[in-house]
């Protein structure tokens, strides 16, 4: 559990497929969240709108514009974009039809983080080679 | 806990500074996650190595070259790259001379993680605009 893992990997995409999708969570063994990446081409979206048990999700928006279906209204997104959505929200995403979107979504349980960034980390005194002494 | 929440907010970048990072946890009132995002200019980087007492990271480099310090070896990082870190995993990243780089760091409670994607989210019935009965 508490020891180090640096598991890299490149992001696999045909770049023709009207969605791709990739889950992280297998790839890097995640034990907190799950990571995925989607990418809708122009026109292209989800088929269907769900909500989730427990998961609360972040997405992040790194390319292109979409809409996103959220309870019924339709909101505009883009990239440089970041959302939360709680379990019940009612969610579905679409590109624009003249760009293809691109977004990462990270699921976590809904109140499962005890600490935050700032009390969680600490200072170690080894050294990089470029710190200086 | 379990009621929708759609809050967008635009990145802030001063595109001038070293360094910039933006923490989402607060702006999204995130609960099982913190998400950051941070911007090495050419040749800067983090300034200490640090490790976590809970939290299991992924990295997800969106832009530019770099090198992960990871318990004692300097690993090249580029673009497209993800990796898990483990609490343990004694950490620090900065850019190559020659490039910005960009990067998003998800914290999550390590194994904390109760239902992965298929199982967590369940279909609606209702329709957005773009969906064909």
């Amino acid at each position: 559990m508490a020891q180090q893992n640096g598991n890299l990997a490149m992001w696999q995409d045909d770049g023709a497929s009207a969605e791709s999708k990739v889950f992280l969570g297998q790839i890097l063994a995640l034990t907190g969240s799950e990571v995925s990446r989607t990418k809708h081409l122009p026109g292209q979206g989800s088929g269907f709108v769900h909500a989730h048990r427990r998961n609360e999700e972040v997405y992040i928006v790194t390319q292109g514009k979409g809409w996103l279906y959220l309870d019924g209204a339709e909101i505009p997104i883009g990239e440089g974009n970041v959302f939360r959505i709680s379990c019940d929200g009612r969610r579905a995403i679409r590109a624009v039809n003249d760009a293809t979107l691109v977004y990462y979504c990270i699921q976590a349980d809904g109140g499962s983080l005890v600490q935050a960034t700032r009390d969680d980390g600490y200072r170690l005194p080894e050294r990089a080679t470029w710190m200086k002494e």
